[in-house]
């Protein structure tokens, strides 16, 4: 069978020449004799590779020196635990955005080692739009914060599940907070430019963005290294895991190996800033895609669509499993949503070229004018 | 360049058809129009691979359903943690045996969380073996636990860096002790058979003995889950972990992928009768190279030494550079001890092929001669 278009929201498609790449190295990589996965994490080959691929983030997200990138393991889930662990010293609480599925998940773990205060959440319907599917007003957010001393905001820039994204509204309060911001881009990350200024912690599973599963991406304000709690394992410690350069234990060589491939792919098809206009081209044909049908519906308020995760649903939803089957015999693949909110989604991140979103378009279409 | 003889510790050599098996199914499984890489953990085809990497681990280990098999992430060093954190509910303390720095290191990061009481050590020289350079004796254990409350008895059954290997002290003794074994077998899981009445918690980094890095494996009693104290984050909780099929987060797909393909390999091979088999032919001709020179010496207790890790010292320290670029030249690489001991190390697990350990002796039988 020839590839398949892949809207999985993670793990998720990869460059074909990223995996191309990768299958002509797998037994000798550049003509040392064995394959990355066989390399020792400390010897000159792999410490190439792994610079290499740091140097890739660094650049594409023009990283700045007041901040260290590390290499984990454990994904968003394992964050959830690793960030209060590292941050909660001389505090007994943080602040959290809730803006759906999973940063309410990250509050909910953050009660294990501290008072997890929600200080704005969407848990409301608003107007047309139910809960979970919008943005909320951040306006308020920087009085009401301003006597109290949390360890740090926390928000999920962009929601894989719900499909709602935040569109720099926490950025532009970030400077008139008297803590950092701690931001899970997940889903996101790589896909519009970070302004360094306003963010302490961002943290991202690779899965969706960047590569495959079992890497997380941490970047870090280096003047919140060494506020961690007695019981932070040292693995996930975020000093120890910087001071060593992200080798304190072993790392997950060729996940970060495949990382490095698909940022230098990035850079070679034109950076964020091409990852950023493609994401808008995408996404918008897509949701205008639904807009002017009369048969699918977006749940998300328009101006707080995800660029990455678009869910939508159907008008006739016992028609989902004929929509599904149909779709993957023309080679378009995981496009059912999320046993939590039901009907269809499809994620878009950078590696989907706008060719597999026309042809999920033109399915649509034809779709809606047969059941019609 | 043809492949070289891989003796790295870890990452370490993988069986050539493996890689040249995942090679094929970069861009395509089985007809399916895409990478392992890049389907959803819950995909119907990314279920049939893991369930089948965990029946192939399952069957080569003959775990009983007694015990659950989790794939988890942060190696060794994270379990470092992850083990008291999910163990030390109700009890304040642990018992460690020291035979090197993994042992020690695991003493050390228990700390965080309980009382590590060293109950026995090879910390000191015996007669002509040096401290670290032999198993200690485990004679005494029962009588002096007997009257002891500890969460459990750790040990690491192969000590990767000090090349020195239990050979089953701790198993006879455990159905005598009042609390479970806890074994670190990152270096030598499937060399060898394991009793699992005596084990109540197996644990290692695949990156040694099976498989890429970013991939954990634990094997525990299902009664010793839900001893977690309230700190353990839940993508590290093993209850959580095993509830959730190791699907609470996203596993590190790929890597459990491999380890698939490597115990498929190793079912082929004739499972871990032929391992253990091999481990003792090719560790026997490397040791008996060792003990047959003038030039090179093991500096491990002969009862004790490890199948799996082969330190050796040269009579000249001066020729050591020497040595590794001639190894290097004919395709030997990564024999460089490690450096808190010097010398050099040859790792020869299921992996390397007897040829490759042929290969290595008849060079280092070379070398002597040339620089007698």
């Amino acid at each position: 069978m020839s590839r398949v278009w892949n809207f999985s929201a993670g793990p998720a498609t990869l460059p074909e020449e990223v995996l191309k790449q990768a299958a002509e190295e797998m037994l000798d990589w550049r003509g040392k004799g064995l394959s990355v996965m066989e390399m020792s994490h400390r010897s000159p080959e792999y410490t190439e590779i792994f610079e290499h691929a740091k140097r890739g983030l660094v650049d594409l997200l023009s990283i700045p020196e007041t901040h260290d990138v590390l290499f984990m393991q454990g994904g968003a889930v394992g964050m959830n635990a690793i960030v209060p662990m590292n941050l909660l010293r001389g505090f007994d609480a943080a602040a959290f955005v809730n803006t759906g599925s999973w940063s309410k998940k990250t509050a909910k773990e953050f009660a294990k080692y501290g008072r997890a205060d929600v200080v704005l959440s969407n848990d409301a319907d608003l107007g047309q739009f139910k809960a979970g599917s919008y943005v909320p007003d951040c306006g308020a957010l920087v009085d009401s914060l301003k006597s109290k001393k949390y360890a740090y905001l926390h928000f999920c820039d962009n929601e894989t599940i719900g499909g709602v994204e935040f569109n720099g509204q926490i950025e532009q309060i970030a400077s008139q907070l008297a803590f950092p911001v701690v931001s899970d881009m997940s889903s996101n990350i790589l896909s519009r430019p970070i302004d360094w200024n306003c963010h302490g912690l961002v943290y991202g599973g690779a899965q969706k963005n960047i590569g495959p599963a079992g890497v997380t991406l941490v970047v870090i304000e280096k003047r919140l290294l060494g506020r961690s709690i007695d019981h932070c394992p040292s693995a996930f410690e975020f000093a120890t895991v910087a001071e060593n350069g992200s080798m304190y234990n072993t790392p997950p060589t060729y996940a970060i190996y495949i990382a490095g491939l698909v940022f230098d792919w990035l850079k070679r098809k034109g950076g964020v800033a091409w990852a950023q206009a493609e994401a808008q081209r995408k996404s918008a044909l897509l949701y205008k895609t639904i807009d002017d049908s009369q048969f699918y519906t977006s749940p998300v308020r328009p101006e707080d669509r995800s660029k990455m995760n678009v869910p939508f649903v159907l008008a006739d939803e016992s028609l989902n499993a004929r929509f599904l089957s149909d779709a993957a015999n023309r080679g378009l693949v995981q496009l059912k949503g999320h046993k939590s909110v039901g009907g269809m989604r499809a994620s878009i991140y950078n590696a989907m070229p706008y060719e597999g979103v026309l042809a999920l378009t033109e399915f649509m279409r034809e779709f809606e004018k047969e059941v019609a």
